[in-house]
């Protein structure tokens, strides 16, 4: 059973310590993988895991397409800081014809799931001959596993491997008796920069969850242009997480005098604690202004901008 | 050639004691019949018509199923306190028919225009037997048909009919020679009560115009009501237009704790002059919470509410 090790009992040093050793004495003379996507949890495994095996971990980071403006490079950077190389995997083309054609919101996470662990990452399980994965699971993945709102606790059985048996994989899971506290304490014990704890939430789809109706890569393009306008405006303003949404509708506009058929953003800002209940953000009306007058001038296509200003509920977080 | 009569030089009495002593001498002991739509022109013409024709002259409404909520009612009201008797001529059916399965902007306008012109109101002209139609053609509308703006000088063109020679129709067009300044002064002349002149613009196409795709009923339905809702919260504040659009797109959102894909209104409030230029009203925020609140609660299916805040340009007013 799995005991829980809470934060306000966690010594971090002692944590680290042991959890170093445990990686280091699994792992031997072989080699590990892991995959770094610059959140707090595989973050923190990378850590750990580069203080135990050095040169043995190779650390991945996939870039899938549906990141933001520089997120693989800026993440990549964080690290060479801290003496740890993460080799980027361009994998675009894949994440891309899987997405190609879906339009149902479910549908496009399952692609996305199903092409990182399937195709992309699982081939780069394989083809490293590595015996050990270092996974970032922490006690509430497996909690939400076990209530079935959530499937990430073992990779290897999205796989459809059973690692032990078949292949003789590990998988090493050091955070799994920490919470989300627990993790953040260890991280900053591991010399992670302080940003890296505050950022504001990002879905698991990433800008893929920020496009209605099919993901292309002209739509990613505009999503991405006006996430990165709406995080340089509206950071510093205290709101529990802001984004922009690219809109399938196509609304009327106009351009050099002609009536042009663009697109639409949608902005969303909300106060929240906990994201169980939400509601926008009172932004200055002068805010809100240059928002949409930053966006309408540095986003190629959009004729439009609008700022929701409903509750979660009846509204969710994000729209896709 | 027509000749402009200026509002500055308007004498109200003697250009309807003079307009009715022509529509009255035009018809003789003839009839005619008009289509009111409750806009000004048409409300100004019915007037003349019924002070120079009294029962000799059948004033239709059009119920084109695209009307805002209790419309044609208001409008048959408000004359028949004037003691103008309006038929309204149900073709909810005729409309819905033609727009089934268009998305096109321009072709949604086209098949009301069609609709109307070629279907309804030119069976309802060929059946009554009149022999002259009244219309509330104003200069304006003149110079901009010749300037290839619009298409609205001659009905009987567009219904592909020379009335002088194939029926012996006429067209009468008694507000010609003014612009809606005049049509104004006119209308308080003949007793039109002063809300009419003070209403918000409303496009041609009615609510067909604030829905984002196909329009069928369950969206006219929709839509009806969040413009119910914004025209009843925002009148007062002094703004030049406001509206509620529908969005074809649908967004995630929450009922009894269940996801939910939903519908999402967008409300656009304008300040503006004269429509060519306009900026979004900085509305309090108490203001839109409230009427987001509202819309969410009073609207079937909407999930999510949205503030345009967008400039025109590159915006238009309308989003079809």
């Amino acid at each position: 059973m799995l005991k829980e090790i809470k934060a306000s009992e966690l010594n971090t040093d002692k944590f680290i310590a042991e959890k170093v050793n445990e990686i280091m004495s699994a792992v031997g003379n072989g080699t590990a993988i892991n995959a770094l996507s610059g959140g707090v949890d595989s973050s923190v495994v990378t850590m750990l895991g580069h203080r135990a095996l050095g040169k043995k971990l190779r650390t991945v980071f996939i870039q899938n397409g549906l990141m933001r403006e520089g997120e693989p490079e800026a993440v990549k950077d964080i690290f060479s800081k801290l003496g740890v190389a993460v080799e980027i995997i361009d994998s675009k083309k894949d994440f891309l014809d899987a997405l190609s054609g879906i339009t149902d919101p479910e549908e496009k996470r399952e692609a996305i799931t199903q092409t990182f662990y399937k195709k992309v990452f699982g081939r780069l399980v394989r083809e490293s001959g590595a015996k050990f994965l270092l996974q970032g699971t922490i006690l509430t993945d497996v909690d939400e596993t076990v209530a079935g709102i959530k499937r990430q606790h073992n990779v290897f059985e999205q796989l459809g491997i059973d690692p032990q048996e078949a292949f003789g994989y590990r998988i090493l899971e050091p955070l799994i008796q920490l919470r989300k506290d627990g993790v953040r304490l260890t991280g900053r014990a591991l010399g992670l920069p302080e940003d890296m704890f505050n950022r504001i939430p990002f879905p698991g789809p990433a800008l893929a969850a920020r496009i209605i109706g099919e993901v292309n890569e002209e739509k990613l393009e505009i999503v991405r242009k006006a996430t990165s306008v709406v995080e340089r405006m509206l950071a510093n303003r205290g709101a529990f997480q802001y984004m922009a949404i690219l809109h399938d509708d196509r609304v009327t506009g106009m351009r050099d005098g002609k009536r042009d058929f663009g697109r639409q953003i949608e902005v969303r800002c909300w106060d929240s604690v906990d994201a169980r209940t939400a509601s926008p953000t009172n932004l200055p009306f002068e805010v809100l202004e240059k928002l949409s007058a930053s966006i309408l001038k540095e986003v190629p296509g959009v004729v439009s901008v609008t700022y929701n200003i409903a509750t979660k509920p009846p509204s969710t977080i994000e729209a896709v």
